[in-house]
Order: C-alpha cells, then sequence, then structure tokens
C-alpha cells in the first residue's frame, strides 16, 4: 500500500491550482504530464503502454496471447480546484493490482485504462465515449470548453490530431470486463458506515425545464385572490414535487430542483414568470418515466389552482446503465470474505463505467466521501477504506484473468 | 368635462419617450414642463400660481382671509416609460373642479397641489414630504437618482437652490383637509366594476430578508433523506407564508415574495443557499406585527424541517395612514346620492396623501384601472369612471369649503 501512497502524492503534485486545490483541465498541461507520469508508472511495473488516437493511455499486461483483458480504469482529469481522489485514485489502484498480479500463461490480459476528460471540460467522459465509438458525429467541431476552445483544436496542441470522432474507437470484444474504483462524492458510505460500496447501476436521468408564467402586478395593490403568482405556483411545485419523489421514488429516485430563476425579481412587484430547471435519476428507465409524468401532472394541477399557465420541456435524458449482475455479486462475496462492511448502491453521478457499461460487463467499487463532498479541495477518504477497497478489487481480478469466475 | 379631457391631452404631449410611454422624472425637463402648463392653466384659471422652495406648484383661490384651505393635489412626474394617468390625472381633476368651485366670502380657500418626486427618483415622495417636514435631515446630500445624480444638485439644475430639507416646510395648519383622486393601480374596482374607490387607509409595510442556507451536494450522489436542500425549505416556507397571510391576513393583507436568489443555481448541485425578499403590507400596526412574527415562526419551523439555518432581517417598514373617518363618510355619502357604484378600499401603494394624512385629515378617491395595471404606457382608465369621481370629489370640495360638514 505504500506505494500506492507514494503513487498517490505524484499524482497529486501535478495540476496543483495556485487558488487551491487541483486543475487538471482535459487535454491541458497538467492531464498530459499525469499520463506520462502514469505511462512510466506502468512501464517501469512491466507493462506495456499506449496511447490511443483521443489520448487515453492503455497500460497492458499480456495473458494468453488471443486473449480479451479484464480492464481496470478511471481518469486523470479534475474540475477547476478539485480535490485529488476523483479520477486518480481509480487509476492509481489498478496500476497497483497490476503491480501484483501478473497474469499467468492461460489467464487473461489485464489492462490499465486512464481515460481523458471524463469531468467535461468538452462534454463528459470524452475518452470513454471514443473508445466505446458513443461520441456524437460532429463532436470535433461542436464540443468546446466554456472559454470556446474546441475539442478538435485543444487534442491536436496536446499532440492528438484527430479527423474523426471514431478515431480511439475500439473493437470492445478485446475486454472481457471493466472495473472501476472511486469515491463515492456522496454521503452514503460515510452515514452508514461501510468501506465498500458496490454500485448496482449507474443511475439514468431526465432534466425538465419548467415554467410558470403569471402576471406582474403590484405587490400593494394587488388584493391575494387577485394575483396569478408565478412564484407562488412554482413553490407549490416545488414541494409537491420533492413528496412525490420521496414517496413514489421506491427509496432510490433522486429529484433536485437546481435552477430557479424567478422575474422582474423585485421586493414590490408580485413575480410574472419562474423558470425551473430540474433533473430526476434513477436506475430504473420505467420509474424516471413514472416520475417525470408525475412532475408534469403536479406542474399543470399547480398551475391551475394558481390561475398561471405551465410549459415543460425535457432538456436532457440518459437512459440508466445497469452493472453486470455476477460481477456485482463477485465483488460482494470478495468484500465480505474480507469481513469489509460494505452496501449495495446506486451511483447517482455517471462515471466511465456508464459508458463502458452499456457495452460490456462492468461493475464500480466506490470508497467513501468524507463529508460526502467532491470537486473541491477538501474531497478526502480515509486510506483504510481505499486499503479494503483495493483488496477486493485485487481478488476481484486474481478471480477473473484466471476465469474461475465466469462473468 | 371637454376641458379635463384637454387639459389630460396636452399633459400627455409633455415626456412622451421615444421607447414608448411617459417619462418625466423628478426636477427633470419633463416634470418642469409639466409644472409651468400647470401654473399657466391655473392662472388662466384665475387661481394665484406659487412654487415653493422644493418646486411644489400651488395654485389658490382664495375664500375668507385668515381661513384654511381645502387641498386637493397628486404628482406630475412619473416612472420611467410609464402611463399618462398616474398623478397627472389627480392634479387636473384638482384644476377642473377649482374651475367649477369658486370660494364664497365666508368660505375657506381652495388649493391644488401639484407634488414633484412623488415617484422616487430621488427616494419617493419627496415634495409632499419636503411640506410636511418629514424628510430625513441628510436628505440633500443622501437621497441620489439611480445614476448618482444628487437631489440637491438636480433641484439647482432645475432652479431650485436649498440648502435645507425643510425649506419647503409648510405651516400645516394652513390646510384643513387633503383630497387626491388617483388611479387605482390594482385589479380590485375592475373586478368588482365598480367606477369608484374609497381609501379607508395607506397601509403600512414590513419587508423581511429571509435567507436559508442549507449544504451543497451532487444532485446525484445525495440520497433526498441525507439533504440539506436551502430551496426545498425556501419552497416550502414561501408556501406556508402565503397560506398563511390568506388565512390570518382578515382579508386585507399582502404578502409577497418577490425576490428569489437560488445559489448556485446549477442543474445537478443541491442549493446551498437561498435569499428571499418579501413584503406584507396592511392598514393595521397591529396585524402588520403579528403577521412579521409568524412569518419568522414559519421560517424556523421550515428550516428545521430540513436540517438548514435560517436568518432574518426587517430591511425597511412603513406605519399605517388611516384616512380621515369624516371625510371617507362624506366621500362615500357623495358618490351613493350621484348613483355611483363605489366601494371602500385599502390603498396599498403610498402616495402623497399617505404623507399628508400622517399630520392633517386626508382622504382619497381611487378610479379603475384596466387590467389593474400602472407604471406602463399601457395604463388607462375609462374616462365614464373619471366624470364619476371627480363630480364626486367636486361635491365633497362644495361642503367642505362651506363648512356643510365637519371634518
Amino acid at each position: 500500500m505504500s506505494t500506492l501512497r507514494a503513487d498517490f502524492d505524484a499524482i497529486a503534485a501535478i495540476g496543483r491550482d495556485p487558488e487551491g486545490g487541483w486543475t487538471r483541465p482535459a487535454y491541458g498541461a497538467g492531464e498530459s504530464e499525469a499520463h506520462r507520469w502514469f505511462a512510466a508508472a506502468a512501464e517501469a511495473a512491466g507493462l506495456s503502454v499506449r496511447q490511443d488516437a483521443f489520448g487515453n493511455s492503455i497500460a497492458r499486461r499480456e495473458g494468453r496471447p488471443g486473449t480479451p483483458a479484464i480492464a481496470i480504469g478511471s481518469h486523470l482529469d479534475t474540475v477547476t480546484r478539485g480535490g485529488p481522489f476523483d479520477g486518480a485514485l481509480g487509476v492509481l489502484a489498478g496500476l497497483e493490482i497490476a503491480r501484483r498480479v501478473v497474469p499467468g500463461p492461460d489467464d487473461l490480459a489485464l489492462e490499465i485504462i486512464a481515460f481523458r476528460d471524463e469531468e467535461g471540460r468538452f462534454g463528459a467522459l470524452t475518452g470513454s465515449r471514443a473508445m466505446t465509438g458513443d461520441l456524437p458525429a460532429d463532436a470535433l467541431s461542436t464540443m468546446r470548453d466554456t472559454d470556446g476552445t474546441g475539442l478538435r483544436s485543444a487534442m491536436r496542441d496536446a499532440g492528438f490530431p484527430v479527423d474523426s470522432p471514431l478515431a480511439a474507437r475500439r473493437n470492445l470484444s478485446e475486454l472481457a470486463a471493466y472495473l472501476e474504483l472511486h469515491i463515492e462524492q456522496g454521503p452514503v458510505l460515510e452515514t452508514g458506515g461501510e468501506s465498500i460500496g458496490i454500485v448496482t447501476a449507474i443511475a439514468g436521468q431526465k432534466r425538465l425545464a419548467v415554467r410558470f408564467a403569471g402576471t406582474a402586478g403590484h405587490a400593494g395593490t394587488t388584493p391575494m385572490e387577485l394575483r396569478h403568482d408565478a412564484f407562488a405556483a412554482a413553490a407549490e411545485f416545488a414541494v409537491g414535487f420533492r413528496d412525490m419523489i420521496v414517496k413514489e421514488g421506491q427509496g432510490s429516485a433522486r429529484g433536485t430542483i437546481g435552477i430557479v430563476k424567478t422575474n422582474p425579481n423585485q421586493g414590490n412587484v408580485i413575480p410574472s414568470d419562474v423558470r425551473i430547471g430540474l433533473e430526476i435519476r434513477d436506475a430504473s428507465a420505467e420509474l424516471l418515466t413514472l416520475l417525470a409524468g408525475r412532475t408534469v401532472t403536479i406542474a399543470a394541477k399547480t398551475a391551475k389552482r394558481h390561475g398561471v399557465e405551465v410549459s415543460h420541456r425535457l432538456v436532457y435524458e440518459a437512459a440508466p446503465v445497469p452493472m453486470a449482475p455476477r460481477l456485482v455479486d463477485l465483488l460482494e462475496a470478495q468484500a465480505r470474505a474480507a469481513g469489509h462492511a460494505s452496501r449495495r448502491l446506486l451511483s447517482g453521478a455517471n462515471h466511465d463505467a456508464g459508458i463502458l457499461g452499456a457495452h460490456i460487463p462492468a461493475a464500480m467499487l466506490f470508497v467513501p466521501s468524507r463529508g460526502g463532498v467532491s470537486h473541491t479541495p477538501e474531497e478526502h477518504t480515509d486510506w483504510h477504506h481505499i486499503e479494503a477497497a483495493v483488496a477486493v478489487l485485487e481478488g476481484c481480478v486474481r478471480r477473473l484473468i484466471s476465469a474461475e469466475h465466469t462473468i
């Protein structure tokens, strides 16, 4: 474990932000330096390393020639002023396991993959989507960061000139399974006192924009019963939405109103217009559809009660991605055998495993996030949890490369 | 009535805004031109006209020497791109009545007053507060418009150099009563089908800033039961606040949440912080205090239920100003005698009558606002309502100057 700790410190020395935390944007200097460090460390451990056309680093130990690989991966980029664990931990855990586990002549191969742009400087999960062929056809010209820099030009500047979003697409039969260790980025494990979370699915989501349109009016001269108050309607809708998610969400669904824009937003004017941005996440596509429908019904009923207009549109949706049940069972059995407290949980956030998992068997292990926080410099996971999770993942990989466990 | 209509058209030719509506800011060219027009018209009708140190125009017909006056007034300034009725109508109604009513040798005097800066370029009701001595001691140096122009310099440029906010203070025993005709700026009369509203009081108000502080969290990774969602708390508070105002506001109180600021206002982040700006208005100081107290209690209980912090502060308050009961009765009797549909109502907005009324007997008549709107170019009142209200006011003035009705 001391090697992993040293590796962690080495990566954590890359991309320190003068304003605090770590800033390693995709295809920027910090991310590329981290990939160079990873390649050198993997080669030093005896792995062969290559970068694909999108700059994803793939370190490999061969098994029996021609067999597919068990892949362990995550990413080395960070959000702006993020923490040191998100992404890097999963890559380094893979590297540590590759040091310990050397496939025999009859085993499957082992790959450690560091993906590019998981955090979405250019649109989220770019590297893994490039590998699976899931990038949109116009990705190179349309994906831009918030400063307007295009994906194509950033990749060219980083040494990866590409002409097609399919340039890094891989024959996925080369991979037997994909495993990822990641920080939870939520409070569930810490609250429950478990060291290990076994992800059952990457949640799907639906994002809705809901607009309540009432009538502006003088706050002093308009009696309560003659108002068409867009915020009064929006607030009642928000209460109904939350209650509905809690009641009908089967304990797993999450519903969040993150965006609220009130117009004209003046103290003495009854709001004429409120725009709400909300999202619903769950592992079940059926439940997501049901909850989104109920949301629209609640909005319509609330608007009617307040004499205001309401409209909505679906601004984004992503299907849930279930993790491979036999991998989930294996991880759980390994954790139990090692005596570590674990629980099954839903990943509310998307991960590279959510991209790979739509094509090949995939699974994820979570370790607890102190205070449930991530994407800040305060992001932290205690090392004893990490040690436990790496050991469980190692045991799992040993079973898988020797095909003792059927995927 | 054709004279009043012609007067209205004359004032409406002043201060047309190229972008629509009327813009006659206080002490600006349009307001001053309207005052010059008023002075000329009043002199043409045989009144003597003066401007006080703050530029308020006072047109007077003497009655018995040494007697106080019955004053009719309103203002000639407008908001930016406002309508043609707000303020001007009340001044012109007074002028029309002064044409018709000439005090006899034993009568009280009659005054028509056009106040400056009612709309608050420099802080609201500046002219009437100057007349009653209610301006703060530092008004000349601290009152500024939104561009940073100070009251003192704007007044100097308009021809009114003053060194003291008390420069226009008047001995209010010179005025026996103050009457004002104004558009309602709300939907009550139109909804009720009445031509005339008789104001019973200018509402007092309390404005509160309420802040809910929760914990930001990933909308995907944080289960519903582990959230400290500031907007969920704020929405529930908003519903409770409105219900409470409706239930405990005795049918007269108005409560409005006009300002809502949500942080960080991102779709995938649970809101950490919501700031609400609300106001409560009513004619009863006791009820206002009760409702503000109930508001704070609801905020505290809601915050506790959601595990978030709440704080609040009183950012503004103004005491209610009751209209003189005997004047209210007289106006109502006149309206009834003339067969006009009328109703008593509360003025939720403040007016010059709210400033004068804190010192001398005052009363107000409202005429209906089409669609309840004002402060826009669409502001409109049908002329048959105006004719009715002017006739009622005229009858009232005749009774008052002859002292047939004791105030």
